[in-house]
């Protein structure tokens, strides 16, 4: 992979009433920001979640792709009464919301002429100037419009389709990520966690998150940067000091 | 409960780098847009997720205050260094930091003064004015200051607070729903459904979601309404039309 010291950076809009009303426990986050981060060096910095309303999404729309090097868009790109994604992105770019031949073809190739009735047509209509993103499992492609990219919501749907997005994006710094994982509270490192943190300010960021294992109380203490080799050293030292308080670690 | 008819709406802002890189997926959405609507009438309208960093907390929280009638935050209101979400909300709304002293006497009482650190001392600041949300479990309270309620991110912990936030909070009117799955995929209904929702469109949100179990696909199909009887009267109508069609249902 191309390495170019770069931040590139990206935000996730999820758009559903389902995540809203709790009724569908968001996955998508968690994988798109995974993949991104270790594939290509994009980093999420911003999730919003909306409902199914076309002047949410196109002020969010509208917002994130000034804000961010990409958005990525879930959900609301299907057949039914309540996808109105594509609509609502030609709106907010000002673009026309028009069938994509590629799209017809390969939709009407795999339905055949007799199957492909007009809920199905309307998986091609997207804003103009649109380019695809083939999908292997459900065969409705997802598109990038701008620096919107759009993909489903279906989980593994989304999952089967990110490989070939990946060409359409650049690539940022990779963010390295160490974990130390000890058998203590929060409060009892909070200190000794803070002056790594302000001598290791410019290059490392600091996390420490609470955990409860087998009845046990603990903290992770996640470390997070671009440089590899100052990663390692900071994760030394804080083992090191670690070590000295007779704290247990987990392995 | 009370029942008063009027739309009471709120936004969940998520705190947390760890949500952002991917290493923890959230719990709490789902689980508070459940509960605030089932217990009190209070839709979630939109849910964002940010880093823990002060400029984005603040701008955040301003907005989100703005546009709904509660804001609810979850996590960084621990003892860390990493922990600045008190701060950051005292700064937006231009009021002191300052240490709580019913918050800091309950601390106290609970460590004692030998174990009563800075760390744990730091989890009574908060803004001036607030109001304390009581913790059955690791005892560091959440608070409400104007008309952001900021809980902690760890699941177990922000479940245990909830009931002492109750009394709070306006309640606004309940959202119904019901579910109906069946075993098709959604371009064969998508008409059906388009008809029925522009029939019930000032009363009932139809939505459409893809299920895949024990290898076979489906969909469910999802009511939601304030008015209990239309919904009922909207889903025994799907539920007949769906019957014509001989489609399958999902016991």
């Amino acid at each position: 992979m191309r390495k170019n010291n770069k931040k590139i950076t990206a935000a996730i809009l999820i758009i559903g009433n389902e995540i809203l009303s709790g009724r569908t426990r968001d996955q998508n986050v968690a994988f798109l920001a995974g993949w991104l981060n270790d594939r290509l060096g994009i980093k999420i910095d911003e999730v919003r979640i909306v409902p199914d309303i076309e002047k949410k999404i196109i002020s969010n729309i509208l917002i994130l792709s000034k804000n961010y090097n990409y958005v990525l868009t879930t959900g609301g790109i299907g057949p039914t009464h309540d996808d109105i994604t594509a609509k609502s992105i030609s709106k907010a770019f000002k673009k026309k919301y028009i069938f994509n031949k590629e799209a017809l073809n390969i939709l009407k190739k795999y339905y055949g002429n007799k199957n492909f009735n007009d809920p199905r047509k309307k998986m091609a209509k997207m804003p103009e100037g649109s380019r695809l993103i083939y999908n292997p499992s459900s065969v409705a492609p997802g598109f990038i419009i701008k620096n919107v990219i759009c993909l489903p919501g279906v989980p593994l749907i989304l999952k089967s389709m990110i490989h070939n997005l990946q060409k359409y994006l650049k690539t940022g710094s990779k963010i390295y990520s160490l974990t130390i994982s000890v058998y203590t509270v929060e409060s009892k490192i909070a200190k000794i966690l803070e002056k790594i943190q302000l001598k290791y300010k410019k290059f490392i960021e600091i996390g420490s998150y609470p955990f409860f294992r087998l009845g046990k109380i603990g903290v992770s203490i996640v470390l997070r940067s671009e440089n590899e080799k100052k990663l390692h050293y900071c994760h030394n030292e804080i083992v090191k000091i670690l070590k000295k308080t007779k704290l247990k670690f987990l392995k």
